[in-house]
C-alpha cells in the first residue's frame, strides 16, 4: 500500500503538470484577430469583434490581440481612420501589435505608429504562435 | 502484483477520462464556418463549403455550424438571396446560427430570421468557443 | 519497490506515447494557408505570408501548405498571374495543393494546373484535417 500511495502522488503530479495544461482544455479565453486588409470597414469590424468579446465575457475574462500586418498596417498608423477607436481599445486592455517586417517593407518608422501600439517581428509568425499556444483565431 | 493491478486499472481510468479526450487527437470532424460579410457570393461559398464537407466525409461524419454575425446577418434574414439553400442546409443537418447581439444592434426581430436558424448570444464568442472545443475554423 | 519501478517505466511509456504528442504542445511550426478568392492581390499576399514565415523561422523550421480551392483555383492554373512565384514557392519547399473537387466542377484537367502543384480530393477537408493535426490556420 505504500507503493500505491507514492504511485497516486506521482500520478497526480504528472497529470497536473502535463495533461492538465493541454491547450484548449483550459477555459482560458484568448483570441488573436488578424487585420491584413487596407480597408477601414474591416478595421472597424475587427474593433467591434474585440469590443463584443469583452462586452460578452467581461474584459477581465478574455485576452485579445489584434495583429496588423501587410496592407493592414495602415490601421495602426498615425492618421488612421480608426485612431480614436484604437486608443479606446488599448485603454480597454486589447493588445494591438504592428508587424515590424511590414514596417521595414513599407519604410514606416515607429514615429508613424499610433502610441499604445506594440510590436512583433513578423505578424504571420505571431498569428501562428498564438494558435500554437491555444488562442482562437478570428479574421474579420 | 495486487498493487500493480490496481495501478493499471487506475491509470487506464485516468487516461481514458483525461488525456484521451484531448481536442484534436480524436478523429471527430467538426467545422465552424464564419459568415461576417454582407455578400451573397460569400454566402454561397460558405454553403458550398458545408455541402462539400458533407459530400466528401458523409453527412453523418461531420458536424458543421455556420455562424452569421455582423454584416453577415443578412444571410439568414427572410428574403435572403440564399434562403432556399439555407433551408436545404438545415434539412441536411448543418447548424446555422444567428448572432443575437447583431440582431439587437440592427433591430432585427426573430420573425425576420429564416425558420430553422438557431441563435447564439454573440457570434464571436461562439466562434471562439467552438475552437476551444477543438472545432476547425473556416472563413470562406 | 519492484512494482514501483515497473510503474514508473509504464507511466513514462504511456505519457511519452500519449500526452506528449498532444497537438499544440510540440513546438512544430506548421501553417495551412487558404486561398479561396479569385483575386491575384490575395494570391500575392498568400505567397508573401509563406515567404515571410520561411524568412523569419528558417525554411527548414516551418512546414507550409497553400490550399487553392473554389474561386481560388485560378491561382494554380497555367497562365496564372503568379505562376513564376508559385514555381519559386514550390522550389523553396512550400507545398501548394489544388482541390480536385473544384477541378471537376470547373472542368479543369491536370494539364491545366502548374507543374509542381500537388492534389487533394477536397480543399475544405484538407484545411480541416490540417487543423485537426495541429497546424495553424491563415487566411490572407
Amino acid at each position: 500500500m505504500n507503493a500505491m500511495k507514492i504511485f497516486i502522488l506521482l500520478l497526480s503530479a504528472v497529470l497536473a503538470a502535463g495533461c492538465a495544461t493541454v491547450p484548449g482544455t483550459a477555459a482560458k479565453n484568448r483570441v488573436v484577430i488578424q487585420v491584413s486588409d487596407n480597408d477601414p470597414a474591416r478595421w472597424n469590424l475587427a474593433l467591434n469583434n474585440a469590443r463584443n468579446l469583452q462586452a460578452d465575457l467581461g474584459a477581465a475574462n478574455v485576452e485579445i490581440e489584434i495583429v496588423a500586418y501587410g496592407p493592414g498596417l495602415n490601421m495602426v498608423k498615425t492618421g488612421s481612420a480608426v485612431s480614436n477607436r484604437i486608443d479606446e481599445a488599448v485603454l480597454g486592455g486589447t493588445n494591438i501589435v504592428a508587424c515590424e517586417n511590414t514596417m521595414a517593407n513599407q519604410k514606416v518608422a515607429k514615429e508613424q505608429i499610433l502610441p499604445g501600439v506594440n510590436y512583433v517581428g513578423a505578424g504571420v509568425v505571431e498569428i501562428m504562435r498564438r494558435q500554437q499556444q491555444g488562442w482562437s483565431y478570428l479574421r474579420p
